[in-house]
C-alpha cells in the first residue's frame, strides 16, 4: 500500500461538510433549556464509555489483533478445555456497575482465547477455511461504527448501492455468467450471511416458480420433490425441511466413484416421480462438496433441468472462489445453466465471516417468494422500481453493511494477493498428495483437483482401516499441533486435509504431514 | 471506567502462554527448506496489507469512528442522494492492483457517508432505533479479529459457552421466566441475527410439535393455521410463508382500539378452524407492535394456547429491553406462558446489529425441527449431550462470535448506563405527548406507554387529515433535520416518533417537535 497523505486528515472536511444550519437555528429557539455539552450527556449516562476511552482501547485492541494474528501459530490449534470449563471461570451473575475495559480484556486473554479453536491458525486443516484479513476486519469495524441498516434502499442508499456494485465486481472477477449482473434483464446478486441461507432462498424461489406462486397462499408443498447427492451439504436437507419439503420428497441421487452425481440416475428418478404425479422442482448441484470437494456435472444436469423446467442451484460455497485465478475457471463449468449460484468470500478470500454471495438469473421468483410490504417499509423509490430493496432478497429484514468488508478486501489486498494464495494452496495440496501416494500406509480416497485431500489408512480389512484412520485423526487433533476433520466417504473413514488458511505456508503442510506420519508410525 | 494497568501489557504473557515446543521440533525436522520469516510470506503475497499498516489504519479508523459518532448530529439524517448516485461515483470495474487504504477512506468520506441514512443520529426518530455503542463496536472488532466459528461447541468452546452465559445473564437482567434458563429442564436461549429469524425458528418449532415431528418427513403443512393481528411484524407472515403456511391459513385476529389482539376473537377463530378439521398451531403475541407499540394481552392468550396446545411466541423485539428498568417489567406480562420469546439488544441497548435474543421453553421441539447431523459435524462432546451445538438452534450453519459485543456492552457500559437511557426516552415521549395533546392541529392516535408516539393531523375529513399527515412526514424527512416513519393505523395515516437513539436528548425531541410544528403551520 502506497500512502500519499493520511486519509484521516482529509476526513475532517468530509465530516463537517453536511452541517445543516437550520438544525442550529431550530435548536437556538428551544423553549426548554438543556445541557448541550458532552458534560450534560455524561451527567445523564454517567457511566458510559467516553470517546476518549474508546480511542484508547480501540487502538490497543487493533494492536492486540495484529499481535494475535501474527502469533496465533504459537498456540494450540484445538483448545484443551472440557465442557463447562469456560463458564466456570466466569461470574454466574451479570455485573450491575460498569467494569473497566482492561478487566474485560484480561478475561479475553485468560479465559476466552485459550478456549477457542484457532480458525486463523496456519495449521488449521479442518472443515473449510473461514479466513479473515486485515482490510476486511477494518471493513467490519467501519460497518459496526456506522451502525446503519440496509434493509431497503431508502434506509441507507449507499449500503444498497455499494453491495450491488460489489456483486457485479465479483461476477466479473469470477467470470460468472452475464445474466447474473444486476443490470441484466432478470438477474442480480446479494450478500447472504451463509451458503445455508443462500440455499434456502434458492429453494423458496424454486418453490414459488414451481407452484406459479400458489404456495404463498395455500402453502401446499406436498407434491414437490428435490434432488441432490448424499455428498451435498447438510444445509440442503435443512433448507428443504424448513421450506416444507420433507425427507420423503428429498431424493438422494447416486454418485459415481468420484462422488459426483450421476446425471442419468437423476433423469430416471425425475421420470419416476413425474409418473407418480409428483412435481420435481429443485436440483442442487455442488461444485466442491464438503466431504471430498467433488464436482457434480452441472452441464449435464443443466440440460436435464432445462428440459424438465426444474430450478438448478449450484452450491460452490468453498470452490467458487478459485475462479479468481483464470486457470481454475473450470470450477464454473455449467454455471451458465444455473438458476442460482452461491460462493463464499468468507471461506477462501479473506473476507471475514459472514459474506456469502448469492446470484440468481430469476429475480422475479425470488421477489415472488420473499417480498412482503407493510406500510412502514414503503418508499417512493422502491415503488417506482428504481432501486433494489435487499430485504426482499433474504430471510431476515434487517441487514448490516457487509459489502464494506468485501470492498476493503478487493481494494486493499486485491486480486493480486488472492490469486497467488489460491495457487499456493492448490500446489501444496498436490505436493502433499504426492507424499501420500508414495506412502504405502495411506490411500488417497477422492479426486483432489483443488485444495482438499481426503486420505485414509490402508489395511486388509475395512474395519481395521477405519479404526486406524479414526484413531489417527483423533490423536493428531488432540496434539494441538494441527487440526483435521474426520468424515466418511461411502463406508470409509477419512481424514480430510483442507489447505486454505491465509497464513498456511509449505512448512505448515510439511509439518502436518510429518505429524500424521509420526503418529501412524507410533501406532503401527 | 477506572483503569488499573493497561490490559495490553498483561496480554503479552497470555499470547505466548500456549506455545507448544513440539511444533518447533517438528518444523526443525522439515525435509524442505522454506522461508519462515515474515519476509518469506511477503514474497508470496507481495501486496498483502502488513500488520504495521493494519495498526496504522486501524488506529486511525477507531479515531474516525469516534469523530463520526460525536459529530453525526451535524449531518442530515436522511441522505439527499437519488437512485444510482452512489454507484455512478464508483468505478464500474474492480481494481486488479491493490490500492491504498487512504484512497478507500477518501471514498468513504466523499461518497459513502453522505449517501447514508444516519441511524445513529440523535434526530433519528424513524422505524425503531438500531443503536451501537463504543464497547459493542469493540466487541464486534474482536469477533472479526479472532475469526472463529461457533457452529458447534467443538468448533470453538468459548464461543458457545460465553453465549450461553450471556443468555442467562440477560434472562436475569430482564427478569424473564426461570424456564428459559440454559440450566432448566427443557429451555434455553441463543443469539439470532434478527427477530425475523427468531420468529421463523419459533414457527418451525411449533410446526414440529404440532405434527409430532411428522413434518420433517412428509412436509405436510396444509392443515396448519397461525394467528396474529394485522399489527404483527411483517416477519410473521414472511416466516409462515417460508415454513409452508400460506396466507390462506394465516388468520388476522381483530384488534381493539389500542391495536391489541382481542382474545375472545382468537378463541372463536380457533374453534371455527378446529371445526373445519384444521390444526391451529401458532399464535404470535406482540409486545410492542412496529406501527404503534401495542401490547397483545399475553396472559389471556396464554390461557387459550395452553388449553388448545398451541405454540405461543412472544415478539418483544423492541420493547422487551425496557425490562432492564424494574418499573417497566410489565412488558413481560404473560411471558411465563410463552413457548418462545425474543427481544433485541441491537435495538434499545446499544449492542450493534445483529443481536437478537431468542429463548424457548421447549428445546426438544427446536432441536427436532432444526437438527441435522452429517459426519463432518459430529463430536464426542455433543454426542454425550454435555454441550450445546448452536447450529441446531438457528437457520444457518456458520455463526460469528456475537456474544462478545453483548458481553462488552454489559460489562463496560453496564446496566447503570442502559437504565437511565431507557427512562429518559420514555420520559421524553411522555413530555412530547403532552405538547401534542395541547396542540389542536394534532391527534395522538395510539397508547404510548413507552417510547413511541403515533400522531396525525386533525381535519374534518379523514382523507384531508391523511393527506396533511403524509405531507408533513414527507416534508419533515426531506428537510434532513429529523427522520420519522409514516405508517397507517386502520385507515389513518400516521407519523411515528420513535425516541430511542442513544444520543437523543431532550433538546433533540424539542427541536423535532418544533420542526413538525413549523411545517404544519406553513402548510395550513
Amino acid at each position: 500500500m502506497r500512502e500519499q497523505s493520511p486519509w484521516w486528515v482529509a476526513s475532517d472536511a468530509g465530516v463537517h461538510r453536511h452541517v445543516h444550519r437550520a438544525v442550529h437555528h431550530l435548536r437556538s429557539r428551544c423553549i426548554w433549556s438543556e445541557p448541550q455539552s458532552q458534560e450534560g450527556r455524561r451527567e445523564l449516562y454517567a457511566t458510559r464509555v467516553t470517546p476518549d476511552e474508546f480511542r484508547l482501547h480501540g487502538h490497543a485492541l487493533v494492536d492486540w489483533i495484529a499481535d494475535y494474528s501474527e502469533s496465533v501459530e504459537q498456540r494450540r490449534v484445538q483448545s484443551e478445555v472440557e465442557p463447562g470449563d469456560i463458564r466456570s471461570l466466569l461470574p454466574e451473575h451479570p455485573p450491575i456497575a460498569p467494569e473497566s475495559f482492561s478487566s474485560v480484556m484480561d478475561d479475553v486473554n485468560r479465559i476466552i482465547v485459550p478456549g477457542l479453536t484457532q480458525w486463523q491458525h496456519p495449521d488449521f486443516f479442518a472443515f473449510f477455511p473461514s479466513n479473515n484479513s486485515y482490510p476486511s476486519i477494518l471493513g467490519e469495524l467501519l460497518s459496526a461504527g456506522l451502525g446503519v441498516q440496509g434493509m431497503s434502499w431508502a434506509t441507507s442508499p449507499a449500503c444498497t448501492e455499494l453491495e450491488t456494485l460489489m456483486l457485479d465486481w465479483m461476477r466479473e472477477l469470477l467470470d460468472l455468467p452475464a445474466r447474473f449482473r444486476s443490470t441484466s434483464e432478470t438477474g442480480g446478486g446479494v450478500i447472504q450471511g451463509t451458503a445455508s441461507e443462500a440455499t434456502l432462498v434458492a429453494i423458496l424461489s424454486a418453490r414459488w416458480r414451481a407452484t406459479n406462486g400458489g404456495v404463498n397462499a395455500d402453502g401446499d408443498t406436498t407434491r414437490l420433490v428435490a434432488y441432490s447427492t448424499s455428498q451435498a451439504h447438510s444445509s440442503i436437507e435443512k433448507g428443504l425441511r424448513i421450506a416444507g419439503v420433507g425427507t420423503d420428497r428429498i431424493r438422494i441421487v447416486p454418485h459415481d466413484d468420484s462422488f459426483a452425481m450421476r446425471p442419468n440416475e437423476l433423469a430416471d428418478m425425475i421420470a419416476e416421480d413425474r409418473a407418480d404425479g409428483l412435481v420435481p422442482f429443485f436440483v442442487c448441484s455442488t461444485h466442491g462438496t464438503t466431504s471430498s470437494l467433488a464436482f457434480d456435472p452441472t452441464p449435464e444436469l443443466g440440460d436435464i433441468c432445462a428440459r424438465e423446467k426444474i430450478w438448478l442451484h449450484v452450491d460452490a460455497a468453498m470452490s467458487g472462489i478459485a475462479a479468481l485465478a483464470p486457470e481454475f475457471r473450470w470450477v464454473n463449468n455449467g454455471v451458465d445453466r444455473a438458476d442460482s449460484y452461491c460462493t463464499n468470500p468468507h471461506k477462501w478470500m479473506g473476507v471475514n465471516f459472514d459474506c456469502n454471495l448469492y446470484w440468481t438469473a430469476d429475480r422475479t421468483a425470488l421477489l415472488g417468494a420473499l417480498s412482503i410490504l407493510p406500510e412502514y417499509l414503503r418508499s417512493a423509490a422502491a415503488e417506482e422500481g428504481a432501486v433494489i430493496d435487499y430485504r426482499d432478497w433474504q430471510i431476515p429484514l434487517g441487514r448490516r453493511f457487509r459489502s464494506l468488508k468485501l470492498w476493503f478486501a478487493i481494494r486493499c489486498d486485491g486480486v493480486q494477493t488472492f490469486q497467488p494464495m489460491i495457487r499456493s494452496h492448490v500446489a501444496l495440496t498436490q505436493e502433499l498428495a504426492q507424499l501420500v501416494r508414495d506412502d504405502p500406509r495411506f490411500d488417497i480416497v477422492a479426486p483432489h483437483p483443488l485444495n482438499l485431500l481426503c486420505i485414509a489408512r490402508t489395511a486388509d480389512d475395512l474395519e481395521d482401516a477405519n479404526a486406524a484412520t479414526d484413531a489417527l485423526t483423533e490423536r493428531a487433533n488432540t496434539s494441538g499441533l494441527a487440526l483435521f476433520t474426520r468424515t466418511v466417504l461411502d463406508d470409509r473413514s477419512v481424514l480430510r486435509v483442507s489447505i486454505g488458511a491465509r497464513s498456511t505456508e509449505r512448512r505448515h503442510v510439511v509439518a502436518g504431514w510429518e505429524l500424521l506420519s509420526l503418529l501412524a508410525e507410533e501406532s503401527d
